[in-house]
């Protein structure tokens, strides 16, 4: 058996553990050969392929990134994209694909299987944690670790000078990364994508903040809003290089807080590093033991699956269902947290 | 309403983090007063309380260990331990008393409900993980973590010199510290108290792996044991303070396999360190739910309880099911990780 | 004796471990009493204290940020502020002042020492490490550390992704923390405020490592200026909050960089997580022994002086000649780092 | 020209720092060839070679350990030692040798260059600190930080049982490592080799500790000796494995409070998590400039001279000198540092 692996969408520690796993296993008990493909789905379409054994994955479980880059190509809109796909599998005598990687990649994965009988299985891949079917997804622990050492941070800095703190974290749909980092930190004010905030709420919380002598952080996932919507877009149509990032819901939230309440307030924005290095302890584990139960769906010839976490077990669910529906903060969950604001 | 909290046995990161969210949202949305007793149940015992408000409670979330200090008292070993708890608890005037503790803890809460009417909930905590019902105890993903991180650091010294580096690391009865860090730190033997392990094999895998030009790591959990379990009793016997965990298994192990392998082999035997500093944010997460949810339960009445984690959800569990029965791990999870192995 | 302390300018990781080293020598070893002055110069100037004795010093030493509060009030530039201050200090029996700030701060101190008779020492501050007459500086080594970890988790993202990675860390005058980060992270090119940089000089070095198929990180100091500076002010002005730190030369860099070479650049600005947290190691060290040191200069009458690190001894220098010359990247040093470049 | 190098003696974070900064400057700069010896003076004894250039020193600039690998190996006592390294470097045609160790190492190396015309370069390593002529040396930083974040670990499992924690940290001569951490992580005593403790005073210091209602942590180097060294040495030789670090002298003194005192103490032996895993930044600096400035040594035919650190400078001293006396801790600054002891 030839066993194919990509890694596709945006890089996530633990990705290269994931391949580390499936290739250990493939290769010590069932005997199995493997073929990289380079940058995601651009790899079997353009026939890129590297070598992929026991010496490829030796020493790569600490490390962040993938071995086998990655890409957001989508091969249903290239021309003549799945024929050259079946192409290269036929060509590399490839009998399975592991997929991993987030929505699209696994979209991709999805119809190629149901649609055109090629054999895939999946492994979720979000740093977001905004996947349906599993519990989690490897890198999001990590990203939350290092969001809350920032929090951590920047507490001693903004009650040194009594000033407001916003840290913009990741999470354009979800936010995860906000609420487990936010509360983790010890956040006043946590903001999410699910939900509108209302910039006079944020303000009451920090102004009740500084009464009793501290000085706020708030936390504000990258894809939070307004309840009107349209200040954000303003301002951040007057960046000058088009990057909504930088001054995004972070730095208006923060301008705005200085407007409303006289407090200063300043921006982090955490940017790339949530989803660089070595990944945390439980990433390691978690992608290690779906590389393991990857490889084991391909023993079993059940295509068309993806690997994911319940509770403490990795099982198998269709790949088109994981997908097809995003999974965003449960507002009782929010609530609950809500607690710690102000 | 009046509530009493307390925390029990080894000390855990973690434990600041269940009294804040129980104070926080005890004082906040329910209007609930509380007291803290010190040192487990050595505090209701004798009376030894401290306030515990909101004040108290503040900047504790990222702290180890307890405020409330802890103990491994036992009320039902007193003399009259039962009835000095009840008149401490009816003079402080508590209605309801949260128990923060592992099986010893809660074990006696469990019964202060069941049997003589005290009205208990318990929150759940070991650092080994080892306890029934609840995916995770929190303290448990910040040990793996620092043990990850020293057996990262092992790597590079044990290839330096091609030495073989024992790591010892914490859990008596269960080994799941053992098997999440091995594991995420890409050890080559993993040893556990839940099966025996065989000396030749160990140095089998030992062997294998200088063959393919690479220095062994070898995690072993305090309560491994030997097929022939006489060797480490006769051997930790001769230690001179009568301290068994420094001349444990892991010293024994490291001189089976220097005199059979002739190879130089090293201990490291991590300790304390496992269980101090700060959580990690996944700790801080679960250790916050757990007291937001066990105040609820008191505010339920729902007593003789425990808040469990399930997948990603808190729920509730008889407190005296949830100790009846050790968690270890699962033989076949064992076996998925021996791929590593060698 | 009665002696007052107090932290001004911008917070730094080892305040709270130089305000402990002097009150706990203070106390025990010459029986001192100590007063608290809040928010750097504005505490004197309007009488604002706190109690400062060895109660308030436990458990600060790894504690970010300054229990004391800081500002950058300059009494200079506040009317009657000398005679204020004098005036304070006398109502509250203090004979000596120990001013632990940056440029500013002990500009202050060292015109108030030398001009007005106040007894000033003084113990200098700054995270960039740009202050003369001493090695180091406190907080330097921590944020260096800080952004040496982000520069190593950026390496794999740019790897997987084969983008242009640009970090901007602190540094307005001096290049200090992007010469260490950026030689202890590995970086490809590390542009400093000292030494105008050529755009296409580092698209040059991007381009060869591309060829030597790894991907680049780029270090560049805040206030580095390419040699055409009129971009980069022509740019900035259109930030639409008027924050230059944001849309600042990292984002400008980045920008230049995709234009010119056609590869994806990304920019990552660390900002304030560069200067909160608990102080590394060797700041903790080092403001200890400038507490410890500037509490004998007080003993000794020794004032007009700054305590200061050479070499591994901790010596004393006129306040003012320390503070008259910044201190910058000597380009014999940025030349022999050089080597690394491209 | 072509440049042989060593690491020899045991490993410290940095060494591959080092290696990174010869060869990328003598390549690149220079024009040099290299070679790599293996294991220390091994290597050039029995002509073992690795090649080393451009492409053996990417990415190990992170990388605790040392490539090159290392032993303890003494050509002095070997065979026909000196006549076989000159044999050995003969035929490699190797014009210069950079040798980076410790005393032993250098020690051979200041002989080969004075009496047997080897045309050495030495650069100095040890995680102890304990060589003349340097301020610092690299991965005793990284050292230091370790055991502080134990140190920082232990308090709050400390406090939580009001028991003593005893640390044990490498330092067998010298008290740098048990110095540093232990004023960095706010130790309450701290015990060197430099100055025989005495037990009765220890103690003394604990209980003042407990009565303020704080734990105590103590700190000891490895080589620290009470005033009457025959108690260690004694137990010491029970030890059932001839190990006498793990009933070494923190064993022992856990054991002495706890018999002394009535209280109950544990003891943590950091090992050799100490010496393994990534270099600090401020390691990673001094090293890299080590390797810097070796080379030029070696361009300027400088031979039969080390490296070394005055202040924030690199210079070359004699290595014979370098290495005739041990640096140990002064017992003025000893003295300084005991304003926090109790």
């Amino acid at each position: 058996m030839r066993v194919g692996v990509l890694t596709g969408g945006g890089d996530c520690p633990g990705l290269n553990a994931v391949i580390r796993g499936i290739v250990r296993k493939g290769v010590q008990e069932y005997g199995y050969e493997f073929v990289g493909f380079r940058d995601g789905w651009r790899g079997p379409l353009e026939g890129d392929t590297v070598p992929l054994g026991i010496p490829a994955v030796r020493g790569i479980l600490p490390r962040g990134g993938t071995i086998l880059g990655s890409s957001r190509t989508n091969p249903f809109k290239e021309r003549d994209g799945i024929r050259r796909i079946k192409e290269s599998l036929a060509k590399e005598e490839v009998q399975a694909l592991i997929t991993i990687g987030g929505e699209d990649t696994l979209g991709v994965a999805a119809r190629l299987s149901d649609e055109f009988g090629v054999p895939c299985v999946g492994v979720p891949k979000t740093i977001d944690n905004d996947l349906s079917a599993t519990d989690y997804t490897f890198g999001f622990d990590t990203a939350v670790g290092i969001a809350t050492e920032a929090i951590d941070r920047l507490h001693t800095t903004a009650e040194s000078h009594m000033r407001v703190l916003v840290v913009e974290v990741m999470g354009r749909h979800a936010g995860w990364i906000a609420l487990h980092s936010g509360l983790a930190g010890g956040a006043n004010v946590i903001l999410i994508p699910e939900q509108r905030f209302d910039v006079e709420q944020v303000c009451s919380w920090v102004t009740s903040r500084f009464r009793a002598s501290y000085a706020p952080i708030v936390v504000v996932a990258e894809g939070a809003m307004p309840k009107d919507g349209e200040m954000v877009l303003k301002d951040g149509s007057l960046d000058s290089f088009g990057h909504v990032r930088l001054s995004g819901v972070g730095e208006w939230l923060a301008k705005e807080i200085e407007r409303r309440t006289g407090k200063e307030a300043r921006t982090t924005v955490l940017g790339h590093v949530q989803r660089g290095g070595t990944p945390s302890a439980f990433d390691r584990w978690l992608a290690t033991r779906f590389g393991l139960h990857a490889i084991d769906a391909v023993r079993d010839g059940d295509f068309g699956k993806m690997v994911a976490l319940r509770g403490t077990d990795v099982v198998r669910v269709p790949i088109g269902e994981a997908t097809a529906r995003l999974k965003t903060v449960d507002p009782e969950l929010y609530r609950e947290v809500g607690v710690f604001f102000g």
